[in-house]
């Protein structure tokens, strides 16, 4: 194929295919305006082309997007129609693709594996969600499946993204709740020098990043909302409302940590994993990053561990504070019980009908007697106030 | 032996043992309409005697059943009588079987262990059932126990299965409640190609697989059990019932997982373990396989462990809610028993006999006395309600 | 030596020490009738001289067995003295002995000590017993020392049990509660193949199994014991006893998984150790006799953990249940006391004393009120039992 | 670059930032006067322009310090503008430096990002701060982030100070509630011998020891207050404040065990890291150095767990004393309502209206009924209190 | 050096500082008697040293301790002044020596420091005492500090001890409460073999082995107290001493199993430290000494960790119990409440004033009222007994 022929070939590729908004995303994140001073004379014909020929983008269902990349320049070349990924990737070995695709139906996932030859295993996980998160080297692309979450109205929502990366494509597939990766498409094409030395892999360290970086605030909002019960726990009133808040945060706080958890491994895979694997898929100045996300992952372990702790402290020391507040009502009850029970004998006492009573016929008989029956009720008051029984 | 000997010898074979049902279940598996377009001379054959040669077929008792299968083309040959099996696979090399038993009598394992040259302490465990899962490579056979679990009325039974794995047989053991591997057999036979390119092995992983993904929908339906629970465990009225469910329901997890966990280290021994043994058995394309098997023994784990810290959370929770819930009532008709209590003093206190009492002689003594009572006992009752303790 | 010589020698020395029973029991276990064809010319000339020269044994206190095998045969040669053996050993290099010894007095243990050369540390163990268990290689010998446990009326009594292993002899001193191991010999003996294979390693397997196995009928036990108590637990009816038993099988199962815990480590030894100190001991076949014994120790730990996980929820259940109870009943009493303070105050009531109270004089007053007194009681009765405060 | 130009360019240098205050705090910390003999010419010709030129201080805003040191000597230089560093490190190869900052403005870690070549994440992370302890090598440095803890007023605040180190220079930045290193600064500059043996690695080890000295007073001062409380948790008077700080201390506990943790992986990074990065900065003779704190590191990890769990058992205790305290006094008032309902009951009986009660008629009948009632009470008085209800 | 000048030399050292009570402690040790046949010339010599030529003994303050050995017979050769060591280990190539000091001034340890090169971190832990136990590997000496344990009165109180060994000296420092080395050098020093085996590593492995032997009776002394209580645990009588016994004795098992955790990692290091360090020390031939030690180690933390778990379980289970016991009476109280309040309630009906109450004129009227207010608290009584509320 022709210089010539190649150029007329992206031409209709991307003709029909780049939309409106997606010049003026580029536009507005700085694309165009490249900082990289030694670009390609082929980029520059992409770049050419990509601002001659776009057109109306939603193509197949479930795909929200579909990129090239060159990884002469790191700039982003244009929109590709799923269908015509593998001749534009086998005419043009300077590309890379990234697609990102939403709940697809399994016909469009099929295709997907069918152009990336990608592992029946892998694209079963993807289809699915819902899936604890792993990593899985196989022959030639890594497959990375983690769940992510999202707080909406007090309550975390889980969903899962697969990744599939290959020398030269980088592939997402959102299952459930989840952010759309926008933000970091626009942080990669910011940073074309990177997207050029890391190719797909600084794609999936973003990806990965951005998914990492959204645990965290969840931790932050429980712990805020935690924080702000604190009041309501140390009051010795009941409130179930209280208390169900406290065991729906402590199950889903169970939930976030096992999702967390095997994070922990995924990172572990490329810090740790010796194998020739990655080579073909990062530099070797890419370690620092995927260690950033791990710590990211141990500050959220850590955070959720601590609010664990913290929270089922809270509903131990809630419920036994309500005990302690109704015994304590219990105790004042009764105490003031008793302190009528008093006078209640005394009046009882002069209601006997004994013919010989001589108290009953003295003239201050009642007077007297009423004016026992109050310094006894006072003095028993007294010292249960004293004693504070009551 | 020549050609035509070996097919009158298998058409002996076949023709006592292979029974109608057999040939119907063949047919609804699209088994005899293969997708293999390479199949040889010989499976052709094979097929043509398949179809020609069949009888009625429980042989031994505890003998579910004990197929031939063509290493060349994937296929399933024929069933065999277990007294045939070691001449069967002597006369032709191509072939490996699968044998299912179900509780078997002490001779038919017996004549099993010296058919295939089974380890004594294999065959022991096998027997024995209810063992701890294990893996364990001897000579020319891998051998691994497990258990299985079901969920019948909110109850889990458990049973074991123990395979058999050698370069040319696998032999399931079933004892105890436990689920056949019909299922398995259709799924293998519907991937002749895979049944090809890993025999046995292929078959093993096909019954782990089947018996891990049977852990998750148990955890999955207690789950559910208990998140409807909740609105129960939130009620201040104590019901036996739920205590006691709670209570059965965290029993079963304990022993939901002890029987888990050690599958964790069996899926490792497929993973990790590089003696030359498994090379015997699997090629190394079949480790993503095991490791999917992982993925959902780990995924089961994190739900059961999940699940055990609500519910422990659960029934601490329920426990005391009702204690609360018991104290409110008490608190309650503490503060109603205080309100009756001063109008009963002040009946009382009109019914003393002294003889010098002027207001009993007050012409509105009583009816004064009366809106005393009853102002006393409002006001009281106010007071109670807006501090609420009542 | 001549054969002649040697003979004569064991002549003289298994006349004066193999008694009557010891007859007997190789009798019944079928030991002279030995299903091995393959029987040396010695072996037949030690069988007839065991048949031939016996006499009473009890010889030193604490020893309560002291018998050579021959290795060529794996048949039992006859019953030693003490203070013969290393005569014996020296004399016939197809001897090894099994010594047995109970609570042996200090001089004897000495005297072991010095015929076999064995460690002062391990020697000090042997003697002190109630050790933890543990496992130690010295230059020419194995120690090992395990802890043993019985169920003796719902308590669990503890002993332990050192064996010392040479590549020619095993020696186990009992010290506590301990069975006997006549069982393990009887076993050992009616395969006189594999103590020919493997000699004192083979009694040593067999005397840990055994050790190993008596564990889980306890667990067993205890477990079934719990299940019976279940009833109770959820009684709400305060049982002192129960509560005390619970209690007391925690504290059984804390001390038993204590003393089951290193058997762990002891098992690893034998499964992971690459030292050449095991090849004087055990073929490379007697690794899965031990990862036998290892799944039985497994299998125990799990069962103990899963018991102590259940043992605690049911106490904390039941002290829970109990204050429930207990809450309930006062609670429905202090209803009834509502319900009575009503009539009571009613009463009360018209027990005044005042001059003008019109209705002391109405004709129907008296039965209007009790009318009216009745019917209040009803109404709170019916109310009371409508919310479930009764 | 001669002699002469190198000087004349340290006196401009110098000239116009070194204080007075400099001076007087080198002057008290015995700089001056230095205990090492064999200090080199360069040294002594740097000595002298340090006390000849120096002049007011602060510079950017967020720079503490900024001092130079010598290599030869051990012995600090002068001080230097954030500007100028580069040079002079670039004009005398024996030069190290020390920066220290205190929340630097973007544009000044910026400036110093750039001047020492400082690694993109390591810089995010520094001025972000609160973020988990870590270490990391990149290039040609060594970065290190921990947390730091102080107690106000009973509160533990938390801060945190990243480090970088490379082979001539340190750079502190704090960030939040922390305490400058001015102890630390004195300190390395009364061992000029060890500033000379290791260099900035040397700094490194006095800052991180001064961190972790920082920890176990903190503990150690809660650990008081504890033991101060324990008077009140034993008491069975409720005190919500007890409570409260108890609760509070146990987050705070839990706080500072996740701020501690990750201390033991970086010290480990020091101790069992074979790398040859660490080669660079520090002599293996700095290994005990280290190990010293993680000593410490380990100490104050136990003295947070112990005290955790001192402090979950003195709330459990504290808590279930309230309530047996509560119900003591509940126990004792429905004592005395009992012995009061005794004589209620009797006195009730006499006021019975029949007309035929002969005992109302008799002459001592009141006389012997109010012994009766006063005998029933006292001997049910001393029933209750014997049996301890009372 | 002649040997006629190094006789003459010692005989002045040990002139001066061996006492009377030295030569009783070495007589009644047996140490004059010597076991050892191949007694070398040399040590015949320093033996009629030792017998002819002592003195008074305390030297420097905090000095218990400050003998010399010979390597070539093991036994103990004299008495030396702190001052004089360094010359006397110079001049005698065969001499070790072992120091014990109780809490050296400072200018003591600063001396030995100065004698024997030891390194300054190890010597300021040493002085400072009350450190986690550590082992650390300088270039010419071992260093060891462990927290040494006594059971004063109930309560456990702690010390230190720091070991030196070298080639050729073992120094003991103890820090607060602890037991002098009297034993461990009359048991040395009985066994000359091995001293002169091991040298100064025999006198470290006798303290440490006493130091660990000392933990053991503690955890049993405490187990009997724990066991001695259960009596009071199980009754429902609160006591606060009980509890506060069962928290302080929680809080001390903490202490100490703080304290006995790091003796494993020492005990490790001698156990699996493959460096040549050791080889200067110790012969291969220790190991199993260090093992035994070892043993006692894991020992005691079973027990502690045994003790802790049943001691929690215990003082859940008391607080629990007291718990009930209270409310059962309160539930009690409250049946016999009920119980008189139907006869008020009945007495009070026939105190009611109506004109028209037929019963009261009734001539019986009294005594059927009277009879069934007894009859009806009668059966009142006989209901609540038999369902157990009273
Ligand atoms: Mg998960
Ligand atoms: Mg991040
Ligand atoms: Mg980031
Ligand atoms: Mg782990
Ligand atoms: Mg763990
Ligand atoms: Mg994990
Ligand atoms: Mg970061
Ligand atoms: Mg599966
Ligand atoms: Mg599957
Ligand atoms: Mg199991
Ligand atoms: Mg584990
Ligand atoms: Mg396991
Ligand atoms: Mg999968
Ligand atoms: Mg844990
Ligand atoms: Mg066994
Ligand atoms: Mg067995
Ligand atoms: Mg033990
Ligand atoms: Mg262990
Ligand atoms: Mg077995
Ligand atoms: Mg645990
Ligand atoms: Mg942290
Ligand atoms: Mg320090
Ligand atoms: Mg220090
Ligand atoms: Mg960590
Ligand atoms: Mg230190
Ligand atoms: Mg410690
Ligand atoms: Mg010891
Ligand atoms: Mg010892
Ligand atoms: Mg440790
Ligand atoms: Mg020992």
């Amino acid at each position: 194929m022709s210089h010539a022929q190649y150029y007329s070939f992206l031409f209709k590729v991307f003709y029909s295919h780049l939309g409106f908004w997606d010049l003026v995303i580029m536009q507005t994140s700085g694309l165009t305006a490249t900082n990289d001073n030694v670009v390609s004379e082929v980029a520059l014909a992409q770049s050419a082309l990509l601002t001659q020929h776009c057109s109306g983008r939603p193509q197949s269902p479930g795909v929200v997007n579909c990129f090239a990349y060159s990884r002469t320049t790191g700039l982003r070349v244009g929109y590709l129609a799923l269908s015509d990924v593998s001749e534009v990737m086998a005419a043009d070995p300077d590309i890379f693709v990234w697609i990102g695709l939403f709940e697809p139906p399994a016909e469009v996932l099929d295709e997907v594996q069918h152009e990336f030859g990608l592992h029946e295993l892998a694209v079963e996980d993807a289809a699915r969600g819902h899936h604890r998160a792993k990593i899985e080297s196989y022959e030639d692309s890594l497959f990375v499946i983690v769940r992510t979450a999202q707080l909406v109205d007090r309550e975390i929502v889980f969903g899962s993204t697969s990744l599939f990366l290959g020398e030269r494509f980088l592939i997402t597939v959102r299952q459930g709740a989840s952010v759309s990766y926008t933000t970091v498409r626009a942080h990669c094409e910011k940073h074309p020098q990177k997207m050029k030395a890391m190719g797909p892999g600084y794609v999936m360290h973003g990806i990965l990043d951005f998914i990492v970086d959204n645990f965290l605030p969840i931790t932050q909002k429980l712990g805020k909302q935690l924080h702000e019960l604190e009041g309501e726990i140390f009051s010795e009133q009941f409130n179930k409302g209280t208390l169900r808040y406290l065991y729906d945060l402590k199950s889903e706080l169970i939930k976030l940590r096992l999702a967390v958890i095997p994070l922990r491994e995924i990172c572990g895979y490329f810090l740790y994993h010796d194998n020739e694997d990655l080579k073909n898929y990062f530099p070797s100045s890419a370690i620092p990053y995927f260690r950033d996300i791990q710590d990211h992952v141990l500050g959220t372990l850590d955070a959720i561990e601590g609010q664990s702790e913290v929270l089922r402290l809270a509903m131990d020391t809630h419920l036994a504070l309500v005990g302690v507040g109704q015994n304590e009502i219990v105790k004042r009850l009764a105490s003031w019980a008793g302190i009528l029970a008093v006078p209640t004998l005394m009046t009882s006492y002069y209601g006997m009908n004994f013919s010989n009573m001589p108290e009953l016929h003295w003239y201050y008989g009642y007077y007297i007697w009423v004016a026992i029956m109050v310094l006894a009720s006072y003095l028993l008051y007294r010292k249960l106030k004293k004693v504070k029984w009551l």
